[in-house]
């Protein structure tokens, strides 16, 4: 009984997410859902990614359990953030995307952010209606935990490891984490970046650029 | 239907939980259950822990998606180690830790300490049969992570901020996290340490050393 219902909420799960997709395919925005530990960076990333890339018009959609800070802090850099509170849900949910669709001028963007709820695992199992799931790691997290979070590792189209500045501070083994990925999978591009410094941000915003370019709209 | 399957889930793991809390008790084993995020440093202090502490017999049962990188590094420390290896699991349930226990003497042990799947948030709603739980940050995670998970706050019996040799290298509001952290659980400790460099340390070392002398074994 318990198997079928939890089955039964991810196939709902998945009609939604196939339901979002085409809303945000034929309005040509390019869609990804941002997944990584809470304090990997995601939130600097994508403030930094809003200011360098004003002319692509980038929405966003944060999920967060309780408080609305990811947004305000974004809500600086664009109009449209919309905020996303789970409560005690450690994921975001495709039912939660179709809402907040419903609040976001798809007309007026070109890229949808979906900044996830900070977890490197739970996220992994849902399809929200993303075009491309990115995993994010971070300096500071240690060397070992692409090895230890398989799953967002196969499943990321990019990988970004970030908060490259601290490599200094902490002991970080560079030549295994990058092993790590290639082990788990090889042809994925893992781009190295600080947003702090802005240093090795130009590889993530052509690789964002480049995808604006092929999700134009459908007629 | 899906509401009444989840309580039963929950209900299962509460019977468990005090099933392994009266065997622990039993035993006169002082039991925590560390929680944060992937990368806050919860093996690094348990290393420390076990090599400050050997006197105090600790043993570990370590809670991994796939590794068992962490419990190879902690047998270095304690003959104790058991690996629990969740699969594509979030958290630590109940009967983990009860199978876990069965490759445990816990007549050698004084301490056993549970490290969590790496998660700040799925672990808080699992009983796992502790005497309490600890909430781990990191400085490297950003200050604004307490009032982003306010639930592992309100639940920790203590509360450890860790990699304070970091604060340098990063943006860090030290009193906006210390008052995040008194508004949600006015009375808890709240311990700051580096685990890399052994400062602060020692208040974490006489918390834990505290607690093994009042749960001496239950005749």
């Amino acid at each position: 009984m318990h198997v079928s219902v939890v089955q039964n909420v991810l196939k709902m799960n998945d009609e939604i997410a196939t339901m979002n997709r085409q809303i945000l395919r034929k309005a040509g925005v390019f869609t990804i859902d941002l997944i990584g530990a809470p304090g990997c960076g995601k939130t600097a990333l994508i403030e930094r990614t809003l200011q360098e890339l004003k002319h692509l018009r980038i929405g966003v959609i944060v999920g967060d359990l309780t408080t609305h800070r990811d947004a305000d802090r974004m809500a600086r850099f664009t109009e449209q953030v919309v905020q996303v509170n789970t409560g005690k849900g450690c994921h975001l949910e495709a039912n939660h995307i179709r809402e907040a669709l419903t609040h976001i001028d798809l007309s007026r963007l070109g890229i949808l952010i979906i900044e996830n709820v900070g977890n490197l695992i739970c996220p992994v199992g849902f399809d929200l209606g993303q075009d491309a799931k990115v995993g994010m790691f971070a300096i500071s997290g240690g060397d070992d935990k692409a090895a230890k979070h398989p799953y967002i590792v196969m499943e990321s189209s990019v990988l970004l490891l970030s908060k490259m500045d601290l490599l200094p501070y902490v002991p970080f083994d560079l030549e295994l984490f990058r092993s790590d990925i290639r082990r788990l999978n090889p042809n994925v591009p893992m781009l190295e970046l600080s947003a702090t410094t802005g240093k090795g941000m130009e590889p993530w915003l052509k690789w964002l650029g480049e995808r604006v370019k092929q999700a134009a709209p459908v007629a």
